[in-house]
């Protein structure tokens, strides 16, 4: 690890020459796999950026110049440059270094991202403040094709028709959201370049006329390519358009950037490279949609949840042909793979666009089908509004598979699926429901698709085995697991459960056990029978708005004297770390529960 | 009102002649003028409309094919023309038709819409809807350049490269959002035209070569052509580009209509068509955005709060260099024109755009600037996951002055302000003031700039002067209105003060009023000094998730015993009137409160 030590002291990056810069990217892209094999982690995404970070870090003057990373995911060989070589093996680890840019982290991580589609409005926003400050640096924001023609960059390239100087986007063209790129958007961006155009006009001609006439027509080049500029997609919102560079070529790269760093002092650059998503690893360049990301030691293996979803719902969609399938470029990590293949044609993967996935599905739920939308909690908040104005307000059946609720540990702060009960559970028409294991996703499922209104089914990565033997989830009603007049504990979802179960065993106290699998509406019922006058919430949400605050006002206004405390998520964003330790930051430990009791 | 009553009867509008469908228009206009100046309501956007709702109802078969009109505040011809006219005088009223597209009222409302974007994604859901089921009608969507470019119609417009078939869009290109449009997607919609460009490119070949040059490249007029066609946004998209045709001429649309119907059989078609604005009613030609939505007898006076909000940030920029004010075409609507006026360069209005307006603010806050973002509640939702993984994530100091919260009246159900609270106070670092009159706007935006991190600073369109001396706002402690020890009422708001001191007054109890002017975090102190066993909440905000259940919640757990009831919007969506009878649908009356505190 020579050159990448060396930087890290005395020597600095921007002496080194071509050759010392293709060595470094080596030594940079061993070092991630090294770490991302012992931590898991984004793989294919860092390992296709080497090259061009390394360029953007050698030419840019950081960190007075901002750089941002739309996702994120793709920050590896950034936080390597940047000081944080020593605490990188602590990456996703709790105390450690984020996977994603972490702007408390470093003074070089201008932005926190986790989410797509953010980096080219945070940019010009970034280049307003400099300018209306009449400070003077540069924002380059580095973009995906896949998070390129999500709806929030898509409505700040066409925001308006002029771009602030100083402003550099690098579209990082591999093909790939996650999962293939099939937008329309992406086929444009693939077919647009002035000099593609410009050969392609060429080639018109040349087959129109033969070849004497194209010579004849040289003085036309200058014609034809204002021609393909002007109507280039990207000169039109107010960017010089530069591409297409080879992106894990550091020589190119370098070069280029030299020119577009002093080009974009004039007008806003759209740098369009091709890179390798995966480069450098075979496997990761192979199923690059596989590695975007891995556990510990590269494990693929789908989460327990996401796979049983996958094979419920080919088996319901067997039988009804209204069903249909929707996700946003998260096939492979909701388990949807499987009705990929066998119902390709009642299959919509509309990419990074879940405002999109959830409105379609609305209009084909006003038409006769029923859509069955899986997306990742944390990704549901992006369509918060489709889902109350285009679903709920309109009572359509549309059911909503929330995967990755709860904690999701190493992903950390933006990836937390913690606040989908607070978001769902206040909306006219929506019931919410929460499996306690995999053995309950189908009936939860079928359950669902029988309301023929709008419902949402949440349910975590994976809950380890319960040593208690549910009933079968039929309707959702509220299950008691055990009974007892001191303590009555209310949870949502198989970790709290389990939580719940040790509690019961180490505290020794008489406890009622009662898990909750549809969490709206409440089950009122069962609520009036609870006899204890001290009951216990738990659940993998925010406290705020969610499950748990429901039942305390419940009792306040029914049964009041019973004293009614949340668990849960507190009241800021957890960082990256182990479930368990995740929970832990929250009190939701068998200890906290144990002292709780005895207040 | 000849035709318009015999076409709701005997006659059928496709037996009309040109000339009849030309009076028939101006008869609608008429019709429409009348009412709104009766009721209130949308004008320009629906006297700009009349003539190409009235060529798509003269054109398509309708409700067997599908119409849906974004945002739906341009659909009054289409209730018109659609068996509605003898309801058409209660338009907005309680009981009465919706302003808005609504699935349940009609059969000709096939989607029922209020906020911007929503038309092209569902109108590609139906038509994969009805491909799959073998069904065969023509889907027909119509959309105004102001939504078009909304992430959402964008992420739907660039989805996919080829559309369905059977499928048409109308764009309506009034060169207005709410206010001028000025996105740079705007600037290329009016650009890109097929005849245009082949025009400019005449041009170009004459001043570059003459016109003797000029007449010998006749030949390339093809090569010109495919050129032009092949880069046309719409045509990358999978649409045939048709436009651009004049909206307001019958004969002109009807005819191409025809065309179009046969064409996307083959194609999906992108119909463009320009229109006036306000047509036809000159003061609302001229000042289309001011005439956009106007109160009975065109009232055009602004609310009381926004108003207050222009003049008190006008004051704070003044003093302050780092504020700036971002809006989403909401620039009349929220107060701000005076801002625009005063600092156009520090003045953003990004179009219907609300995702954007927040990241962009957000980028602004991390480079030094300190936004006011004004954003009516209900078009803030389109902006929640922005406000919590891109503001409230990272600390920032962005304000959101969220305006129209709480109940709307005549709009109804897609634009109540009503989960304002249940969206913005489960988010860790997030700060909600609500002001209860305008005389607290200044102090709370003051007050809300000095906490440098995220605040949100809900109001309604307007109170009734309230008979109540309020101390200032200060930091927005609750404050005792009145002293008792039958009940305490705490209220959130103007309204619900109002509401609180009539239901003292009458219902002769000895109660305690306490004013919260800061939703979260909750005033922990105040609620500790309550001595009452019986506690009321009461808000403009669904139950589900607000104020009133935080509330109970802090009393279930540190003081049970004492029983606490809240009052708010119930769990259903409310449906346009005043908003007296929406208060009272939702329980919010003086005879309900004593009704309730006497159980």
């Amino acid at each position: 690890m020579g050159l990448l030590q060396d930087i890290q002291k005395d020597v600095s990056l921007k002496q080194l020459d071509i050759k010392q810069l293709n060595s470094l990217s080596e030594e940079i892209r061993g070092e991630i796999i090294d770490v991302v094999k012992n931590n898991g982690g984004h793989l294919s995404a860092n390992l296709g950026m080497v090259e061009t970070t390394l360029a953007l870090h050698y030419t840019l003057d950081l960190p007075k110049d901002k750089l941002v990373f739309d996702v994120g995911h793709q920050c590896y060989t950034h936080k390597l440059l940047s000081g944080r070589y020593d605490k990188f093996k602590t990456i996703r680890q709790s105390g450690g270094l984020s996977g994603f840019p972490e702007k408390d982290e470093s003074p070089y991580d201008t932005f926190t991202t986790g989410h797509a589609g953010t980096s080219i409005a945070s940019g010009i926003g970034m280049c307003q403040a400099r300018d209306l400050l009449g400070e003077d640096y540069c924002v380059a924001v580095v973009v995906g094709d896949g998070s390129f023609s999500n709806g929030l960059n898509m409505e700040a390239l066409s925001s308006s028709s002029t771009k602030p100087k100083n402003f550099i986007v690098i579209l990082n063209d591999n093909g790939m959201s996650i999962s293939k790129n099939k937008t329309g958007l992406y086929k444009y961006i693939s077919k647009t370049t002035t000099g593609n155009g410009y050969i392609r006009g060429k080639k018109v001609i040349r087959r129109a006329f033969g070849r004497w006439v194209a010579k004849i027509l040289g003085k036309f080049r200058d014609f034809l390519k204002r021609i393909f500029n002007r109507n280039n997609y990207f000169e039109i919102f107010g960017f010089k358009y530069v591409g297409v560079i080879d992106g894990n070529n550091v020589k190119e790269m370098t070069k280029t950037l030299k020119r577009v760093r002093e080009a974009c002092k004039e007008k806003a650059v759209l740098l369009h490279v091709k890179t390798v998503k995966g480069k450098g690893f075979a496997e990761a360049e192979e199923k690059s949609d596989a590695y975007h990301g891995v556990g510990k030691n590269f494990d693929l293996s789908p989460c327990s949840f996401s796979s049983k979803l996958g094979k419920s719902l080919e088996g319901i969609m067997q039988k009804d042909k209204r069903v249909v399938a929707v996700t946003a470029a998260m096939t492979d990590g909701t388990g949807l793979s499987i009705i990929e293949k066998t119902f390709p044609e009642r299959f919509f993967d509309v990419g990074i666009a879940e405002e999109y996935a959830v409105t379609a599905s609305a209009g084909m739920a006003v038409s006769g089908l029923k859509p069955v939308v899986a997306l990742y909690s944390t990704f549901l908040q992006r369509a918060y509004d489709q889902v109350m104005h285009d679903v709920c307000l309109q009572n359509l059946p549309v059911v909503f598979c929330v995967d990755r609720a709860g904690f999701n540990g190493a992903d950390g702060k933006t990836h937390q699926g913690l606040f989908d009960i607070s978001l769902l559970s206040h909306l006219p028409n929506m019931t919410l429901l929460c499996p306690t294991s995999e053995s309950d996703v189908e009936d939860a499922l079928n359950y669902a698709l029988s309301l023929n209104s709008p419902v949402a089914i949440r349910y975590p990565k994976s809950v380890n085995k319960l040593d208690v033997q549910m009933p079968s989830f039929k309707d959702g009603k509220w299950v008691q697991i055990s009974q007892g007049d001191e303590l009555s504990v209310i949870c949502v979802g198989g970790r709290t459960l389990a939580l719940a179960l040790d509690f019961a065993k180490e505290s020794g106290k008489n406890i009622q056990i009662i898990v909750a699998r549809k969490i709206k509406p409440l089950d009122t019922e069962c609520l009036q029978t609870i006899a204890c006058d001290k009951v216990f919430t738990i659940e993998e949400n925010a406290i705020e708005g969610g499950f748990g605050q429901k039942v305390a006002s419940y009792f306040a206004e029914h049964k009041p004297n019973v004293k009614v405390t949340c668990f849960g998520a507190t009241d800021k964003f957890i960082a990256h770390g182990t479930v368990e330790e995740q929970m832990q930051t929250c009190g939701l430990t068998v200890q906290n529960l144990i002292e709780k009791s005895n207040q």
